[in-house]
């Protein structure tokens, strides 16, 4: 799939008006003050809201949209800076507002070094509940500033071989047949597709994509099926279709009917409205086969790598996803994807102006840069001083 | 407590006369090749034993003796050096004998890129079952060159906080009650105590420590104790002798036991018998309070850093534990106590040759020094070449 998000930046404008908001309010909450640290620099925390244009409109089982809601976020410290985001689909109830209202409260003049990410993310987190987004944002660009000053991408930190990034799947939305061929033409770089059911016309969706190519598929369900006799006999028929598994086939409540749904199933069925962050790994242990991390839901890197590795002890399966990303959150997350099982990491390929380089897909499969921090390059058109 | 390391490794002369045997076995079962690597290094991995010599006779509920057996390792790397260590008790099934076997089956020449921690720690795994020692000798050497090639200590890399390590327990071994007052009297520079328990005498050790000191105390009963209700109303009454947990109270096979144990006491009911590794932390859940986590016994820093992260994604308490060790395996083990509720690494301070400096005990705290990789500087007069 060839990009053109630089055309698009430079024409773009949107960040151009952007606000930037230096956050610089004390926290009376925590008042640490490392004492290890000998140099006197400050981390210097800014945001700017930077709406996603989407290529296509977009629809899943609850709603349809042409844009997200996102902000990105910039931590310098010592001349070296990180990158952070926060992507906000609106049916998961933040906003630029919310972000912008949360970031505002972020003070990390009070930690004089990054490398303390354990207490500075513990901060950030206790700040508010919620705002899993904004958090991430922050995350995010202290991951990224970490790496750059240890001068390593965290795949690397992190121990993992980035040739065994997985293929990622690349989302095939609910319409009409003539639409989903289409589309599944486009998207013929892929290895694996994921196809989006739950409306009612399950069987023609996939009849639509099996009309044009052979790739193995995943399904997204959505919470879209609300009997378990009925979700079984399509994962029954599913498999025969090739679908290597079955994303929250049922509403997130009826737990019991998904864990006889993961029992009787002979694909694995993973939970992606379920799972938010790490106690919802605990409680999908049984119930699903396996779990869908994203970062705009778990608070950020901290929380997905422990999330990956609670999972991996509990014996369950693991992909790794996302939103409507840049390349900034695509990249992040795909530092984590050698140790998973799928990956959905197609976020960025579905937005016009994207302001940065990063992770890119090559004959399908996920190619992580060897850039330190998350793997990022940004476009010096939109973001002057890098 | 005043080392004396260098003078008796001065005038030891184990390490001298110790074998150095350098792994180029080929191995058939992974021949994996890294393909990412431009640099055309390879990794030497060598050992060699160095049989502890213990200051005192080291007296459990089940044995006694005066030195330990122990392998130190070696992996050379672009001229970067990283060192680990296998320590031996003879109780928990490994020896000079076995460990020498396994580690001569270790080809680490096959692995060009030592950043892919994950794969050769897994081809390290799955070389033999058991020999968890031996295996955590090659993941602290490797962790130890991973982090000198970072240029930092993996406190850092793992995001924690220095200034929060724990106070290291030290150990009271079992004894006459004059001995135990002694023994007590010379460790008044620690600010808790660890007292062994469960040979019959468990008031009369208390006693004879709380004769001599107020600090709190921990105590490990090292699986001493049969009866569920004894274990509690001991539990109860070391409550009240301002004890801070109660390690292994009871035979590890006794679940059912345990459980009750820590569903009614006042104090936190630790694993440490029970404890391995991951699946161990799975069973232990419900059952234990929390975990006592040592790098000899669960294969290295790898396999502890997840352990750690799962017992707290499961609410349980953590402790960091060692055996009678050099100044390597408790370097690389303190690297995570920041994270930990309680740490017990007095295990170099038991032994009168221990050929590294590494972290300390200053006033009874864990102080980690700030030299990439585990934090450890070998003795040049014993090691030449570093």
């Amino acid at each position: 799939m060839k990009q053109t998000r630089r055309d698009f930046i430079k024409t773009g404008g949107i960040l151009a008006g952007g606000v930037v908001a230096t956050a610089a309010i004390p926290n009376t909450l925590n008042n640490k003050i490392s004492k290890q640290q000998s140099k006197n620099y400050e981390m210097n925390f800014s945001f700017k809201p930077h709406t996603l244009k989407l290529k296509h409109v977009f629809t899943i089982a609850t709603n349809s949209r042409t844009t997200t809601p996102d902000i990105i976020t910039r931590i310098e410290y010592d001349g070296v800076v990180g990158y952070g985001e926060a992507s906000m689909p609106p049916y998961l109830g933040e906003s630029e507002e919310t972000a912008t209202k949360f970031l505002s409260r972020v003070n990390l003049k009070q930690f004089k070094d990054p490398f303390e990410l354990e207490d500075i993310i513990d901060y950030v987190d206790y700040i508010e509940k919620g705002n899993p987004a904004a958090k991430a944002s922050v995350d995010i660009a202290l991951y990224d500033l970490v790496g750059k000053l240890m001068n390593q991408p965290w795949y690397k930190i992190w121990g993992y071989d980035k040739s065994k990034t997985p293929n990622t799947t690349f989302t095939i939305g609910i319409d009409k047949p003539d639409v989903v061929r289409q589309k599944t033409r486009e998207a013929k770089g892929f290895k694996i597709l994921k196809v989006k059911l739950g409306r009612g016309n399950d069987k023609q969706m996939i009849e639509a994509v099996r009309s044009v190519t052979n790739v193995p598929l995943t399904v997204d369900v959505n919470q879209g099926w609300k009997d378990k006799h009925y979700a079984l006999e399509m994962v029954q028929w599913l498999k025969e279709q090739n679908v290597e598994f079955v994303e929250q086939p049922m509403p997130k409540t009826q737990v019991d009917d998904i864990a006889w749904l993961t029992a009787h199933s002979p694909l694995p069925i993973m939970g992606d409205e379920s799972i938010q962050r790490i106690p919802d790994v605990i409680k999908a242990h049984g119930v699903y086969s396996g779990i869908n991390i994203k970062l705009m839901k778990c608070t950020g890197l901290r929380e997905a790598h422990k999330m990956l590795n609670l999972a991996k002890s509990l014996d369950m399966k693991v992909m790794i996803g996302c939103m409507t990303e840049t390349s900034c959150g695509i990249s992040a997350a795909s530092q984590l994807s050698p140790m998973a099982d799928w990956a959905d990491l197609d976020g960025n390929l579905l937005i016009s102006n994207d302001p940065f380089e990063g992770t890119k897909v090559i004959n399908g499969k996920l190619s992580l840069t060897d850039y330190p921090g998350i793997g990022l390059k940004p476009d010096k058109n939109v973001w002057g001083k890098i």
